[in-house]
């Protein structure tokens, strides 16, 4: 079959489909897993124990919100793919195998946010996965580009923005996890800016609020 | 590319199968985590444990046929959709991490029923999580069609039956939410009542009892 | 849209494609959910932990299996769909309602297997759960088959097959609980036993034993 | 119907679809879940604890990647298949029940493998595991191949790579379950080699390090 076209078509044969379906499994599902680590503490009176298990719903909506814009920015990634090849799909194993491990900080997060102790090492664990997950995520938008993958014409608009967006995040969870190491609420606080920006699209918004072109 | 068509087509490139596709994961996976809450409560016979655990029962049912109802509605909505836009996307994430967060308020309630301390909490956090599910799915609607991201000629018997049971059902739930505060087993008998008129289709159902059209 | 076909047009604009994937999701799910109630039992040497959990190992194969002879009847009816209807939705929810359920049951007869107490209890709700997926399964193809859902010319041979497993499996079932009441052990041995004959297909089997066509 | 067609059109009418949306499901589930298995041991400071649990993290990646090269052989299996047949999709449900069966083992051997107690029945067991799922996997391709389910024309390099695979893996496995027998450390060792090995598309790197062809 000659290159009759001027894309490479080294694996259409194995179409995106299962890649994409694979991927929002994980994503979904490592989402909805965090739930199990939302737990009460006994002690107290049931409002008390609600009311005492913040650190757990902040580290559910941090965690949530992250793995929503990884899905988003992979959304917007898959969605230019004219084909995969093998090495995507192991790149992508990766980043899924990172997302899936998100809810064990979390909940160690949760735990030990109002306990003062270990709140450091869990918090910097937690950052660091966010880290690598936005990360991998740029290194598969990188490859793809390398190797071709991607549709030749395609505007891409959101692709763009999670580009411009990958810098300022990068550098915000590096300060974030250096700042952890000495007051460890910070850093979550700082985390869960850095995942309403990643998840913000502020251009549209602010094209909803004063007047659309 | 010129407007050849008078649809808006922003983010066709987008296509809504992969927001199908995580939503159906993450409300499928929400919906079946609830059975994890069911537990038996050890001093006891078995059958007298079993039947103990009405509340774990009574509780998983109305979370699961309220996640179905919220499916359904979801599945009328992105039937009707002609393309998806960035805000969509995010305000879809919202109503998935309400819905995933509700096997927690559902693990409570089952194990608070029949304790009669606490239940006042955990029955009121049960029908918050209802009632912004349900606001949430309402804002997705209510954005779609100002936004214009419907395809313009659609009948959506369907669409047109959950906005009409949009008002009743907010007024249940906050009626029911207030009654909890006084008497809350109370509040889930309504709870269940409500996820029963939200899913079954009476008009439907009447057609097939007394003749079809 | 005059009725130009002769098949009713009720829902089509709600593919069946998102009750697919939903059922898959939660089918799905549900398997993979059991393998946690696999657990062993600390006093013993590792290896005799491993053998006396064996109650938990059947109990996990015959409710995988079982899910996935639903799932496979499940495949046969949407193969044959040409559209849904919103009662046809909510049977199907009532259907995944009690495949989600199934873990629990699962739990419970891997817990008392061999304890002996209150194995009568649980392995009675284990049979009833699996008599009443049967039973809803086959309510769904009915009111497929009566509201004329079904595209018109399908040879449909799955379907038929299951439906010809339909009235030995629910027999089998209710003598199985029956049995059940006086010897717990039993009933599972009948448990799996249907379990395998809902999922062989024998005359396929036969065929490649003794020659194919 | 006449055969019109070369290609053997047992069940085309159930398409391959629902198989590979079921099959990714559990597939990934099972992959999530295994983050389950992560749990700290408390007595010590949060930094040994994490330290200290270094075999949970170890025993998630090689599953996590065993599992990963399940579903890319898989993948590979049902991307050349051109019809499914009843006995295929019963072989496929034996192989996502072993799949699914894995955050069992996982979760013993992450426990285990700081006690030296038990460590080798529980690493035997896994390295068994792993060992029939590959088995599964490769009587799934060999039956496809016999009943003649693949499409006719295909290049299949992926499939061919998973096939020449095989045996090398097959034998690492039986190996590694020996050597776990008196050294259970290093069979772990040797799982996550394997692991690896199945994983890595050494030619696609060679060409990518050494100038691709």
């Amino acid at each position: 079959m000659p290159a009759d076209e001027d894309t490479p078509r080294r694996r259409r044969s194995l179409d995106k489909g299962r890649m994409e379906s694979f991927s929002d499994g994980i994503f979904g599902f490592a989402a909805t897993l965090l739930v199990i680590g939302i737990v009460l503490h006994p002690p107290g009176t049931p409002l008390h124990q609600v009311l005492g298990a913040w650190p757990a719903f902040v580290a559910y909506m941090i965690s949530f919100l992250t793995i929503g814009a990884a899905w988003l920015a992979h959304t917007g990634l898959t969605d230019r793919l004219a084909q995969t090849d093998s090495i995507l799909l192991r790149l992508n194993l990766l980043l899924l195998l990172m997302a899936a491990f998100l809810p064990f900080p979390t909940r160690l997060v949760a735990d030990a946010l109002d306990n003062t102790s270990g709140e450091r090492v869990y918090v910097t664990m937690y950052g660091l996965t966010f880290l690598v997950i936005r990360l991998l995520g740029a290194a598969l938008d990188r490859y793809a580009r390398l190797a071709h993958l991607y549709a030749p014409r395609e505007d891409g608009g959101e692709l763009h923005s999670d580009r411009r967006k990958l810098l300022p995040v990068v550098i915000g969870y590096v300060i974030a996890i250096v700042i952890g190491l000495a007051v460890p609420v910070a850093a979550v606080v700082f985390y869960f800016g850095i995942a309403v920006y990643a998840i913000v699209p502020f251009r549209k918004v602010a094209g909803l609020l004063f007047g659309r072109s």
